[in-house]
C-alpha cells in the first residue's frame, strides 16, 4: 500500500520526538506542504516523514483542518480498512466490558482509542457514530460494518452535528445507517433509568461522561431535597432519586429534555418525587431564591461557558455567577456540585471561580471531591491537559 | 474571653482579603511580632488583626512554626473549649456518616474540617488523633473527651509521629489516652478486610485516602493476576482479591506490613490467592522482569519521593523509574496504576514523569482515570493546590 501513498513531511525543528512518543497530531504550520500534499483529498492517507525523510507512521490528512495530519498507525505500511478498524474496536470493547456490566457506554473516545476524531456511544443494541474527522466520514460504511461485526449492535446511527465537524470542514448530517430504533431508548446507569433520544437529542442523546459524578452526587442524596440545574434529561436528578432522594427538581431551558427527564422518572416509578421547571437557569435560580427555597443538594451542570480561549474570561464570570446564585439555595451543611465542560477553563481556574462565587453567595465551604469524565472517556497523556470535564463537590457551612 | 487575649497583627500589604475569604494561615513573615507576640506560648490563642487593627478572627499562634498563626474561628470572641471542639466534630461526623456505611474513615482532616493541624482517623470503636499543631497537643485531653462524647468511641490513641510535628516543634510521642484495643484492628473497606496496627504502624496504621483508588483498581481486577508494589498492608492487593482477582502479589520492604497483608487475606478467606515478596521494591521489579513475570494489573504506590520542593527533580526521576520498571511487567492490554503522595509533584509533573517512564519501558498507553484522596479528606479550596495524592490508571498497548 505504501508505494501508492503520498508523503507529508515535518518541517526541520518540528517535533519528531513527540510524534515518536505518541503525540497524535501535526498542525498545519509544522508540515511542509507542496502541490502533491495539498492535492490529498480530506480524509486521505499519507506517510508522515521527519525532516530527514524517515517515516514516522501512517497519517490521515485534512488540508482543510488546522490539524493537518492525525496519526492512524505507527506502522507506515498499515492498511486502514475494515479489519484494521475492527481490531481497534475489539480493543476498545474489551476495556468497556471490563468496566461496565451493561452495554451502555462510550465505546470509542477518538485518539485515545486509536480512532482519531471518532466518537461512538453505545446504547445496548444501538450505537451512534460521530465521525468528526474526514477519514471517518469517508470510511463510515466500514466503520459501521466493523461496529456491527465486533459488538453485535444492529442499529447504527450517524450523528454529524457539532462544532468539531465544522473545524474539519465537514457538513452537518444525521442518518440511520442500519437497523432502526424506537426512540427514546431506556438507558440504565447508576440504578437510574434515562431516556436517550439518539435521533434528535444533544450530542449523542445522553452524556455518559458524567456517570462517576452522578454516582458521587448519589452518595449524598439519601433522604435529600435535590436541585439539578441545567438538568438536560435529568442526569443528576434521576441519579439522586435512584439514591433515595426525597425529591428532585430539574431545571432546564429545553422542554423536550425535561419531558425525557419525566419519562425517566416514570420508568423508575419515581415520578411523584420529580418536579421540572422549564426556563432560563439563571432566572430560575433567582426565582427559587426569591421563593426562599432550600435544598440539601444542589448541582449545576451548565453548557460550556468557555469553549475556547477567547471566551475564557466571560466564561469564568458565568461560572462564578452560577456558584453565587446557587450557594444561597443550599441548606446549612448541605452540598453543592458545580460542573464545567469547558476545555479552556482548567481545573484551577474553574475551582477559583467557583470558590469566589460561593464566597460572594455568602457561604464558606469545604471541597470534597474533584471529579472528571469516566474511564470510558480515556485520554492520551500527551493530550490530557485538554481533559474538559470537571465536577467539584463542596459542602457549605452549617 | 477576648479581653484576656493577646493580638497578632498582619503587616501592611499582607493579605487580609485572603484571610477574610477563608485562607487559614498567616506565615511568620506576614505578621508584625513584638515582645508580647513572641511570648505567646506555642498553641496559645490570640486575636488576629489586619494592619488597621480590625479583628479578623481568633487564631492559634506558634512562634516556632513557619505558619505563625492558624485561623480557629472567624469570630474573634469564640472560646476554644471542649464544646467548641465537639461542635466541629459533629459537623465532621455528619459528612462521614453520609458517605460511609461503616465507622471506618478519616473523621477529621485538619483545616478543612475546622480543626487546624489535627488529623483523626476512626477505626470502629477506636480513634487515632494526630495533633500536628501545638494547640491540639495542648488541648488533646479536651479533644479526646469531645471525640468520645460525639462519636461514642471508647479507645483514643495519640499518635505523635511524623514530619508535620517536627515543623511545629513538637516532640515524638505515642500514647493510649483512653480505653484499650487489641491490635491489629480489622478494617472493612471495599469488601476487603485490612489489618491496621494502630499502635505501631505507619501514620495512623492504615491509609484511608486511597479508598476510591483501591475501588477503581478493583473494577479492573476480575480474574486478573495483580501485582501490588509498595503494598504496605496490602491496600491494592486485598482490594483486588475482594474484586475477584485470581492472584495478588504484594511487594513491600516491611516484613511487618506484609504479615498484616497476609492476615487480612486470611480474614477474607483468600490467603491461597496471595503471595508476598519482601525486599526493595526497585530490586523486586527488576527480579520479576528477569523472571519474565506478567500481570494483568500492576499498581505501584510508593512513599513520597518528592515530599518537598528541593526534592522535586530527584523525586520525579524516581517516579519515572518506577513506571519504566513496572511497564514491562504489564501483560498486553493490561493495566498500570501509578500513585504519588508527594505534595511537591503536581498532577501534570507526575503524569509526565509516569508517561515518560512507560514510554521508556517500551509501551504505549491510554490514561483512563486520575484519582485523588477520598472525600473523607476534604480540602479548603484555598489550599487545594496542595492536594497531595494522585493515582493514575493507564491501559498499556496490546
Amino acid at each position: 500500500m505504501t508505494v501508492d501513498l503520498p508523503t507529508i513531511r515535518l518541517r526541520p525543528k518540528s517535533k519528531p520526538q513527540a510524534i515518536r512518543h505518541g503525540f497524535p497530531w501535526v498542525f498545519a504550520d509544522e508540515a511542509v506542504t507542496d502541490r502533491r500534499t495539498r492535492a490529498i483529498e480530506p480524509g486521505g492517507f499519507a506517510v508522515l516523514e521527519d525532516a530527514e525523510r524517515k517515516p514516522l507512521g501512517l497519517v490521515t490528512v485534512n488540508p482543510n483542518s488546522k490539524i493537518i495530519a492525525r496519526m492512524m498507525d505507527q506502522d507506515p505500511e498499515a492498511s486502514i480498512d475494515r479489519a484494521w478498524i475492527a481490531a481497534r474496536l475489539v480493543r476498545a470493547l474489551a476495556l468497556r466490558e471490563r468496566l461496565f456490566d451493561k452495554p451502555f457506554y462510550r465505546l470509542v473516545h477518538a485518539e485515545a482509542d486509536g480512532l482519531p476524531g471518532t466518537i461512538i456511544d453505545r446504547f445496548g443494541d444501538a450505537a451512534v457514530i460521530q465521525p468528526n474527522a474526514a477519514w471517518a466520514e469517508r470510511l463510515v460504511g466500514d466503520l459501521a460494518q466493523a461496529l456491527r461485526d465486533v459488538t453485535g449492535v444492529s442499529t447504527v446511527i450517524l450523528n454529524g452535528q457539532g462544532r468539531a465537524r465544522g473545524l474539519e470542514g465537514l457538513p452537518e448530517r444525521m442518518e440511520v445507517l442500519s437497523g432502526g430504533v424506537d426512540v427514546p431508548i431506556e438507558v440504565p446507569m447508576n440504578g437510574a433509568i434515562y431516556l436517550a433520544d439518539v435521533l434528535g437529542g444533544q450530542k449523542t442523546g445522553l452524556f455518559y461522561d458524567q456517570r462517576p459524578n452522578h454516582a458521587f452526587a448519589q452518595r449524598l442524596a439519601q433522604g435529600a431535597r435535590v436541585l439539578d440545574v441545567f438538568s438536560h434529561v435529568g442526569g443528576f436528578g434521576l441519579a439522586a432519586l435512584a439514591g433515595g432522594a426525597s425529591h428532585a427538581t430539574c431545571v432546564d431551558g429545553s422542554a423536550a429534555a425535561l419531558e425525557l427527564a419525566r419519562g425517566g422518572a416514570r420508568a423508575m416509578g419515581a415520578e411523584d418525587r420529580l418536579t421540572t421547571r422549564q426556563g432560563d437557569a439563571f432566572a430560575q435560580l433567582e426565582t427559587l431564591a426569591a421563593e426562599g427555597a432550600q435544598f440539601d443538594v444542589v448541582i449545576c451542570d451548565p453548557p460550556a461557558f468557555a469553549p475556547s480561549k477567547p471566551a475564557l474570561e466571560a466564561g469564568l464570570r458565568a461560572y462564578e455567577r452560577v456558584a453565587r446564585l446557587a450557594a444561597p439555595l443550599v441548606a446549612p451543611g448541605g452540598y453543592l456540585g458545580l460542573c464545567s465542560c469547558s476545555h479552556a477553563a482548567d481545573l484551577t481556574a474553574f475551582r477559583n471561580a467557583s470558590a469566589r462565587g460561593i464566597g460572594r453567595g455568602g457561604r464558606r465551604m469545604q471541597l470534597l471531591h474533584s471529579g472528571q469524565a469516566g474511564p470510558d472517556h480515556p485520554t492520551l497523556p500527551q493530550l490530557a491537559e485538554t481533559g474538559y470535564l470537571k465536577a467539584l463537590f463542596f459542602r457549605l457551612d452549617g
